[in-house]
């Protein structure tokens, strides 16, 4: 799991279902715009999950608005976000959220 | 995925690797975790997914830290965050964030 600064920050919650179409593409697609959001402005991390039904969670953590309206609006995203709705999404939401408080437990932290 | 009502309201953003142990608990646990989630006040929603690797992320939405508060203090669920740190979990991750935007896709909104 990501290793983020502390609180405030922004998290933008993608909930989606995938189509059944194009498993290749769109695997190649999500390795693309990892790899491009990693390397913007502002990014601070991402954790994803994608179950057997094809449901999947992404949040990806941001400095502020700004930067999240920024890869948003970034011309690969922007084709990816198209071609999503196009071919590879059922539905998804999307929530934008300033995260206010933190906390973890790791088992290693446990330990007698 | 849930339908919630418009912003601004409140995500716990819960993160969390499985470890490989007593999946038939858990999943029970699980299960009773959400029944109850539903009854209290406040709650809104929940998004849920888990992938192949036990990596999963929980969404759950709140009208308040109050009820988020409240939720987190409840005797039954306290239990199942004690065995969680002992048994389910390798780690786990926990952020708190207001939801202040969010919008959606659908296919058939999509449809001419």
């Amino acid at each position: 799991m990501s290793t983020l600064p502390l609180p405030p920050y922004w998290a933008v919650i993608f909930s989606s279902q995938r189509s059944n179409t194009d498993d290749a593409g769109y695997a190649e697609m999500a390795e693309k715009m990892l790899t491009l959001a990693e390397m913007q402005p502002g990014y601070l991390g991402i954790d994803s999950s994608r179950d057997a039904t094809g449901l999947g969670i992404t949040v990806s953590y941001w400095e502020s608005l700004q930067t999240i309206a920024a890869w948003r609006q970034h011309s690969e995203h922007l084709l990816a976000q198209e071609m999503g709705r196009n071919t590879w999404y059922q539905h998804y939401a999307i929530k934008i959220a300033r995260v206010e408080r933190s906390y973890s437990f790791s088992e290693q932290d446990a330990l007698p």
